[in-house]
């Protein structure tokens, strides 16, 4: 059974196949209308997340299907104590495909370990939200024409931002990409995403403090929401948050055809007079995440019905399961007898969680082994 | 791009043919079954409201439609600080209609200017309640056979009732409307209401403060609840409300074909014993509000398929947004960047916020202006 | 109009033509996917239940039909007051069919007597949840071909196990039921159902104390959930605990087609490893709980075409009005002006509440009677 936890479970070939089909669906709508008639997505939503659920719902429905699911915790079986392979179970008896969002960290592959239905993770923890990653892929392939070729303009939280490190990720596939990296010195993209994606890709790269003075050879700008609780000094929050806010007046330093994207929602990080801007993509960019989600839905269950199979993330036979992740946002580390699944790294000695993917350095004595 | 946010935005005539749909949807519900085939409302209400709620969402599913959304504000995007504009901007990328309750007056007419479809206000703050006014509307004609020439008996908290405001600014279209005002003396009709409708549209009326001995003359009786935390004085309380509960004994002074109205849920003003009595017509207004809300939504879609306008509330050449409006409950005095928009009334010197209808006098010196 | 209040409304031929119903359903799926096009559940739960909520969900949805309703009791107008028998009748002007789940006793009654649409009670308080026990026979007749001739072990929490109970009345219809009681000292089996029922149908049975040495001659084994609360002395419950958590190991002892069942949530009272095992049929057992409901709306939609009535729980004539039920947990001592009902028992002088069941000695001076 194949399910999307991360948006490395997908081949470039099937990321440009669910596109594809996006566009096909755009174009021909009323040929989709009926084609989940008889199928239901149960949408189980451990945390509220409006968006991301209206966008599932509204994806399954446009193709025909319908919805079962909750929308936050407290009205689910989880007050009782249930674990999400559990909950996963069950409800696969009571639908065709799940879209799973959760707090923690690889509850979504948990969860599609359990089920023999497909299971989309629509955001697991701090972990994976692939649904975004393809919406944003799909918004930049209909704003720019292409993948590749791109000055990509990433700006804000870089530290803690999911979206923008997965992004990231996924552009590294395409040719000639380069970044332009727009953060305050304490939210610097993590040195992970620098060595092993942007390094490893050999992606040309600046990394920059102010939005000004940088805006002028981006064809893609990715705006980000800065948290003041992110900062250790209110101060420096301060004196910084204005650089970050996207204003009408710092836009005119861009080119005409740049396209400006924002996971949404924002606070005030884009001024809403920048919204009636041709440029300001980031509602047309919702839409998208509608259009890709009916991609992904068809896909996923065409697969399922061809019984397809995909390893992701670890191959069983040198998995070992003698060790406990101890990162206390996984799942395995919060659900009461959940088993811990480790796997080998390209770094000798260095093994990490299937769920979480928390690395642990086994040179370092006894680390993370289980008791005796 | 035409809403419903106030029951002003619609002629008379309007309302005449949303009630004749109404009946026409009643006398034929299967030619309805399908006609919002593929169709979606997203219902969103950002405080609970089960009976308005359930009542759009079956609306919508006789028409043959489908509905995403949301219950209450702790499962959307609100926690993370999203606009209500930014918010319907979005939803309008899912839904083809949006039914919205939010706490804070004029949030359904921010939302409205946010989106390019219909957005119906199912209740804004103690602003306006539109659909409750055209289901009151519907259940009289139904009832009593006609909207002209009755005897009105409105009782309870007249004046915090949004209801009955509504209802009286409704009826003031129609001939020969009689009204008496039943209510404590701490609870009487609002001047404005008196003075810019009742005298204004030359209704005859009477304020009395019993129920007994004031049903006789009535055509219809519409009841509302009397809150405890509305009295300055609970010993007062103590000592009126009694006066104010609707029971099988009082009825009997009142005309055999009397209809009896409340707009639920009903605490204890309203007897049980009397649901009994023929008269009792609440529980049919119920369901009376289903089909005027399949008429609505019905309509509304046509209007914007046919692109229809209408300028409602201002004429953007007069108004001006260098006022700021200070009402706590106001949706423009509470979101961050939210536009602040005033317009002149008939009385000079009077602006009023397009949103929530405060009133300000700019004869006092420096009302409302923004600092330089 | 008949609902499903309480097992016992139901004949023993009517769950056999259930069963049979659901068996034909699960053999012909696609006769059924549109039987219920047009019509309407509304599933009202006043306390979260994700696992029956979303199984009367795709129930209907299975069947053609739609759902509106809502998940818990803040996101409706229980926060304003509203009696259930109010928002019952209401809601009959939305839907065809209610399913309510309510922590009160009773309640389920309370509404179906308000509405004239066919109620089901989803779970009301300790007293009634019909549904689960419609599930558990028909698992148990998928299971072992037969609901006659069985020795059927019940584990855990038997005191307070609403869902054991009634699973022992449901069973003493059929011939040679042998039970085998497995429960701590402090949960055993209450003793009005060891002499209402098992002693009343000459039921053969045993009370153990541990699951060891008491598998080997069952044919179904009901798992229930043992909760800490429920213990006097705590250290009495850490002795405890793991005599009651079924294990790979215990199951050695059990025959090779014995049947585990358990209503699901479970927390670790079955080890995970367990279903692995053949003979766990608790995920099974929550698919034919989707299944027994979709013949049971439409047994009970086809019985509100027929307009078929039976008197559950009272006959009329001998019911007494005078009398107050002081159970706190029954809706008739919660919802004020409630209306109290009594009837006669078997036993004389002992007469029982209508909605919780809970008897009164009137021997005893002045019981529950109304003060003059």
């Amino acid at each position: 059974m194949r399910s999307l936890i991360d948006i490395k479970d997908l081949t470039t070939e099937e990321i440009d196949n669910l596109i594809k089909r996006a566009i096909d669906i755009i174009n021909h709508k009323e040929q989709y209308a009926h084609v989940c008639d008889g199928k239901k997505i149960a949408t189980l939503f451990y945390e509220p997340s409006t968006r991301t659920r209206l966008s599932f719902t509204s994806a399954m429905l446009e193709l025909g299907g319908t919805v079962i699911g909750f929308s936050d915790a407290s009205s689910s079986s989880v007050a009782k104590g249930e674990s999400v392979a559990d909950t996963c179970k069950t409800v696969s008896n009571f639908a065709d495909i799940i879209a799973m969002r959760h707090p923690k960290d690889g509850s979504a592959l948990s969860g599609s370990f359990a089920t023999d239905i497909p299971l989309i993770n629509a955001g697991d923890g701090v972990h994976c939200h692939p649904t975004q990653t393809l919406t944003d892929l799909l918004t930049i392939y209909r704003e720019k024409g292409r993948l590749d070729n791109l000055t990509i303009g990433m700006c804000g939280d870089l530290k803690y931002g999911r979206t923008v490190h997965s992004l990231t990720m996924a552009m590294s596939r395409y040719k000639n990409i380069k970044l332009v990296l727009i953060s305050p010195e304490e939210l610097r993209m993590p040195s992970h995403v620098i060595h092993d994606i942007i390094k490893k890709h050999k992606m040309p790269y600046k990394e920059v403090t102010t939005l000004e003075g940088n805006l002028k050879d981006l064809d893609i700008l990715y705006m980000t929401r800065i948290q003041r609780e992110r900062f250790f000094d209110p101060k420096e929050y301060e004196r910084l948050k204005d650089s970050y806010i996207l204003t009408v007046d710092k836009l005119k330093e861009a080119k005409s055809d740049m396209c400006i994207l924002h996971p949404l929602p924002r606070v005030n990080e884009i001024e809403t007079a920048v919204d009636k801007d041709p440029r300001a993509a980031y509602f047309r960019q919702t839409l998208n995440g509608k259009y890709i989600r009916m991609a992904l839905i068809l896909q996923l269950l065409e697969w399922a019905k061809q019984k397809a199979k995909r390893d992701y993330y670890y191959d069983g036979t040198k998995a070992r399961y003698d060790l406990v992740c101890k990162n206390p946002r996984c799942i395995s580390s919060i659900e009461q007898g959940h088993k811990h699944i480790f796997v080998p790294t390209s770094k000798k000695g260095i093994w990490k969680c299937v769920y979480c993917e928390m690395e642990v350095d086994l040179r370092k004595k006894n680390q993370n082994k289980k008791r005796a």
